[in-house]
């Protein structure tokens, strides 16, 4: 980590700096150039925040030459990760397609969606059960009842299942799911990610609504830090000045994300757009910009769904989308 | 609430979107124009989510006549909410000064911090136990000890006090804090809404890093819809494309809110800027706006705090901002 | 258009604004609920500025049935517009790729470069003679002399040329040019819009940095009205928080482009990443999401380039992702 | 400016940024530390693009000690600027109040305004000729006799006027306009920047839509390195996700350019917000903050209003304003 002094800052404050630094534990070296002090810290420097040493009155910037993430950083891991999703490989080449409904609102639906995306090519299914809603008067999805039916599914199509976690007082009910999701506005609940670090469970790592690729690594690392690496990270959008789709899908994330982190990178076209007739151009797009798997709302009857109905697709418009991811796929 | 229908859209369509409507308890409201078809909605369409509706195809926008949020409207509760946090009252009329550390660092430290902003003017004392930070290598705050020395410090100079939560287990930490906290990262943290929400408790809201204002009122209603209605806003500064500043402070919501809502709004202008030399012109400016309280960071020494030092005023600087606050506040 | 007045409102001013509305030569259409007044207008609504009307106290809300640009608009120009670029069709299934340096710096430079893109596949050659720079400071760009190198360059390799205007008072000097680029910051200089729509020449409309895609459609309308409905859109990033790359490529414009208007869409990764390594992905991604064409950015030696250098490629590199994008175009 | 090459990196390579940069007639001053090298460079780096330089892959960061702003720079320039415009001084202590109709409509219109914003206290009059408008097909302004109207208005009422410029070729139908306007979407208009600079003339320049206080500044280095350093700078909200109020007023950065720059800072509430009830809290949070003045939109009549009629005060309402904003000025 490199610190650039202001021109002109008293000795006093410059040593008082450089202590505090030392008793971090640091390694300092200082050199005084005929404009500027410039202090070069080595060693562990992940421990220290920029942020608070680049505010104070003395100091110009704050670089880091190493990023604080160490265990997402591809950097120390130069091979891909590959995640194992109750027995589907996701990352390192092994392209994922996680499909289903929003919410999950009766066996008869979830039973049925589930065979039609498991026909229709999807790998891992897809079904919300807790589901975060803006409003406290919204349906806040089946709950526990959902993942009994989200189960039951799994266990008809054998397929493995990834749902939402909002509270980590139910973790006990996730026992048999295969890939738990942290969602957008849980991304930087920092309480929760804990308690996942302490599990063996692969975590769906969604983006946070307005957070930097920096901040998403480092609540990846939340997780790492507690000891289970099997995070998946997901990009479904950003919050932007544009109203015209719900979000801003960023795919040079994905293209970002490949040069900084390990970890396995997917796409979520669906709430990004919050629109089904564009589902199919930013799937196409995401797996051209080469992420590791897509994750779709594939839904029995579109219209009448309780929940973002009309971002979901048909089983039949799903699976012609499939087909043009293949043949994207075979290309590159 | 209003929806209207794309031009030709088939009759079917309509007469299913109707019956849904109608299998919601509303009374459906058909006028059909020359160019396009209005469905009007009369009854509670608090439980409608129009983000649904309006993603369907057959429908051209969907505009709430009524605001999703009931109890934190200022439409059906006129008058100013006062809450009363400690035997302070923050609200109508009543201006409340928070200040204090970011964080919790000795008993030493928050007695004199505490000490010295009681002598200052401020009528809440602030400091962080359970901190959110980015990175999981960085200060977590003191925690259970930390909450201990703070109680310590309400104790001696008889301030209430405010202080974030992060979980809802640690709850019956909580039991003697005066105001509760819940920080940016956490106000769509709805589980923990929930649960505030079952308490009796004030609890400050601050506005998420991204969040619109109809987003946030909707998570004070998360509060509210539980049965606690003694919530106060805080705004913070959202995340903008501008650097200059860690967030971009928006005044223009406190002035919105007092249309909206009659819950208080306070700013806080520490962790807005980021910078402490900007502190006072908008903690003026947001006395001037007519938020009901300012949360301002104070240390007793700045260089040397553990985080976000440098966004800290001294005592003394501290000091000099309340009495021209107070001079604004005789304008008015 | 519609407008949904705020529940009762005053007769007489409900009665001034049907005047006001008839005075524009309106036919009214009036639903009197029984919670609130809409007003239906019927005609050309396009000379209302909706914004004004939005805002009065009577009215609730304001929505257009019909947008507001009519040239642009595929409902009522439903095939793709294809446009005669020196005799290079660019849209309606014809794909074009424009390469070139970003700043003309010399005859051997941009000779070189134009018959190392033309022999890699490009069929349009772009060159910057006129550079919009953010300091004064800053090289502006060959101006007068860099254009008669690149007309010289098209003499060459037979290339048609695209390069930007930056002063309608430069027009006489781009009687050769094929294709005049408007660029970012002047997506809404709407004199320069107007002198443009005076001519017939193709126009590349560069979407603004923090502009929405109905903005954008209006300033393509612009040109339009004036008679020139030569108009070719470049998606080349959008402003942002997140600064890992310099903005943030919005691929969904594209897709949401293909319903909005029947004109062109190309995209330019190059600008939008300002990372050489980060444009052979993204331009994968936009080929895939169905972009009518790339605007990439090659020179004969990256490194010693003096503007955004490092955001261009090689001509090798060019030449693999060229061919990379033909074969995702096969698959379409 | 201060450039950190990335670990590792080739002699060679680091020889040949030396050897450009030392073209460029900077002195060099490299300090090669155990971790990373750093190149130090003294003399003139205004000229020196630092984009450029940190795109190229052997440069982990670039930071500029000096701004790349010098005329607008308060380092250089201490005091603050005081313009005078019209006989009325801005900045320096000197209150502005700039009032007036969005856009003249008549004689009669404007003559009332004028009288009735001069009674009231304003001390410069505004109104728009040239109308920037996102749609071809809205009002564009009364333009060349919109202008006769104003010099009519300010004949009569002896109040100095502002209104904007579009095109520099109506520079001569600015002769006797005290304050040209620069608005928001020519902020970056390098080619009108650069006539303005040729003339002698006080500029008010607007901040554009998503421009950064760094941008802002270098667009008015612009105007000041051509010879005019009469510049006046005008914040008028930036655009956000939010969508409560038209744009998002920042008024962190008055105080911020306060410390930036010596030239003087006005605030405009009415276009900020695009709500007239808006107007007066923002109007006296941006005096509280320290701006040199404010710019108000007045209209006789707003509900007829051309444009922008609802954002518009009344005479009556803008007296009360003023009186308001008199009393927090005397307090600070």
């Amino acid at each position: 980590m490199i610190t650039v002094l202001r021109p002109g800052v008293s000795k006093e404050k410059v040593v008082s700096l450089v202590d505090w630094f030392e008793n971090q534990g640091l390694k300092v070296h200082l050199s005084e150039g005929e404009y500027q002090t410039i202090i070069g810290l080595i060693g562990d420097t992940s421990k220290i925040d920029a942020d608070m040493i680049e505010v104070l009155d003395i100091v110009e910037c704050v670089k880091r030459i190493s990023e604080p993430y160490k265990k997402a950083n591809r950097k120390f891991h130069p091979e891909d990760s590959i995640i194992d999703v109750g027995g589907v490989k996701v990352g390192g080449g092994n392209f994922s397609i996680m499909a289903g409904p929003c919410s999950i609102e009766s066996e008869e639906q979830i039973l049925e969606v589930a065979k039609a995306v498991k026909d229709a090519g999807a790998n891992i299914l897809r079904g919300g059960a807790f589901k975060p809603r803006t409003s406290p008067y919204d349906f806040q999805g089946m709950r526990d009842e959902g993942l009994r039916l989200l189960l039951k599914a799994k266990e008809v199509t054998g397929l493995p299942i990834v749902t939402e976690i909002m509270n980590a007082e139910h973790l006990p009910l996730f026992d048999d799911v295969d890939l738990i999701q942290v969602g957008a506005r849980n991304m930087q609940n920092f309480e929760l990610l804990k308690e996942l670090g302490k599990t063996n469970k692969p975590i769906l790592l969604k983006r946070g609504l307005a957070n930097t690729l920096k901040e998403w690594l480092m609540s990846a690392e939340y997780i790492m830090a507690g000891g289970n690496e099997n995070v998946i990270l997901c990009e479904r959008g950003i919050r932007t000045y544009e109203t015209y789709t719900r979000n801003t899908l960023d795919l040079s994330a994905v293209a970002a994300l490949r040069e900084l982190t390990h970890l396995p990178v997917i796409v979520d076209p669906s709430h990004a757009t919050g629109i089904a007739r564009m589902v199919e151009p930013m799937a196409l797009a995401a797996t051209a910009v080469g992420a590791d798997g897509l994750m779709i709302e594939v839904h029995n009857n579109p219209e009448k769904a309780l929940c973002d109905g009309a971002q979901s697709l048909t089983p039949d418009v799903f699976a012609k989308v499939v087909a043009k991811v293949e043949k994207i796929r075979d290309v590159l």
